[in-house]
């Protein structure tokens, strides 16, 4: 019965098409985490020459073509076949049963998923410490606004989002290492990256909220520790974090 | 093999348990109009007297217990039987099966809880033009930083939002009435709520921005004029548009 249920097995050497904007890590690298560390086979298509079908213009095609049925609203999405998914978490989701990137029992499932809807949420609000106004505007532009949304941040929010899941690792009652189950699920991926990020974006505001969450500290060493991850991270595959990305070092905003 | 699949099928008399705070529509708006419109047994346990166990202490309960194995970040949460599901579109994922409220297959699935994905997104967005800074400060003491947003989401991102779904009901090839298939699903329920909410917080704006997506329009009449809805609108268990909840009205942030 398994089988029916996850017919998705039954084609373990499937091509994956990632779409997600060259240059910089993004959201993207929630899912490359994911692929990677399961060492599917993927094409990650912006890389690709324009001249063989890839490149942003591939994006484009499905972002703005008029013929695409169930279009995405933005970057990443997933091609899986025919298939066509968009938003980050809903793709983990997807991959999640595929690669074995998250228990098999229902409810673990929508467990995991919860884990990464909150920790999307996170994400929105690191970026909004540089960006509380518009996308549209600089940085530059919006400076006094991010400043203070960032203090919010720092005091309230980062200790607020990191407490809570130092206690979903604490209460994992498999003991780890990760927050579900007794192997690490797409959610600990994506939460080692947002680690990292935090390190990069406010490394004296993450040092000090990291100093009381033994857990999260050794979910992150644990994840980058892994064979997979570290093969990746060497790789060139693996852009650094950057002041264009949703992860940025602004002294002013690290409180 | 469907029944195998779909054993929640088997209990359709359980009872629901929403956690959600009292005298806000908030996020549990959208999981109160699906358990509605599926003529779902449901205790809002909020509205429940502390002394049988309800009010705002049987939230705090699952928040800050320190037994709850898989604590929920925030409210809504939802107890069905055993199992406690938070964050919002992960709970309509659940009931979209139980109720159906979504499509069998499961690319269709997946698609109507991308688009529920993309609806909290633009929720995130519509909030924060009104608490751009911080949610522990008052709007009051956010004014022009509120206004910067408010113009840029008018401007920019409310036409963007409103754009892609029309898109998406045209692009619906079973011809609706709503954005997957040929029945409404939990996603057409969250995005009439939306439109409802635009129009209270934002009545210049989104007229304007409504007068060309006719197929949103009439969305929102269709399910508005769903029996079980039109119900549920017309009882005491429907709270009205405030300004202590997501969508509020301004004057000033409606330009």
């Amino acid at each position: 019965m398994t089988l029916f249920c996850n017919t998705a097995r039954a084609i373990p050497t499937m091509l994956y098409e990632l779409y997600y904007w060259p240059d910089i890590q993004g959201r993207g690298e929630f899912v490359r985490l994911a692929l990677e560390y399961a060492d599917a086979k993927y094409v990650d298509v912006a890389l690709v020459p324009e001249k063989k079908g890839g490149g942003v213009p591939a994006l484009e095609k499905f972002l703005e073509g008029e013929n695409v049925e169930r279009p995405p609203f933005a970057p990443p999405f997933l091609k899986a076949g025919h298939q066509l998914i968009g938003q980050t978490a809903n793709i983990l989701f997807f991959l999640g049963g595929r690669l074995e990137l998250a228990p098999r029992d229902a409810a673990s499932k929508l467990w995991t998923h919860q884990l990464q809807l909150t920790i999307a949420d996170f994400v929105v609000e690191i970026h909004d410490t540089h960006h509380p106004i518009s996308n549209a505007l600089y940085y530059e532009d919006q400076k006094p606004a991010a400043k203070r949304r960032a203090k919010d941040f720092v005091a309230n929010r980062l200790p607020k989002f990191l407490g809570y899941f130092e206690r979903v690792l604490e209460r994992n009652r498999a003991g780890g290492p990760g927050m579900v189950g007794p192997r690490l699920t797409y959610a600990d991926l994506s939460m080692a990256q947002v680690i990292a990020g935090l390190r990069y974006a406010f490394p004296s505001a993450s040092r000090e909220a990291l100093r009381t969450r033994p857990r999260l500290r050794a979910l992150d060493e644990h994840v980058f520790s892994e064979p997979k991850i570290k093969r990746y991270v060497a790789s060139k595959r693996r852009l650094a974090f950057s002041n264009e990305d949703i992860f940025r070092r602004y002294r002013e905003l690290d409180d």
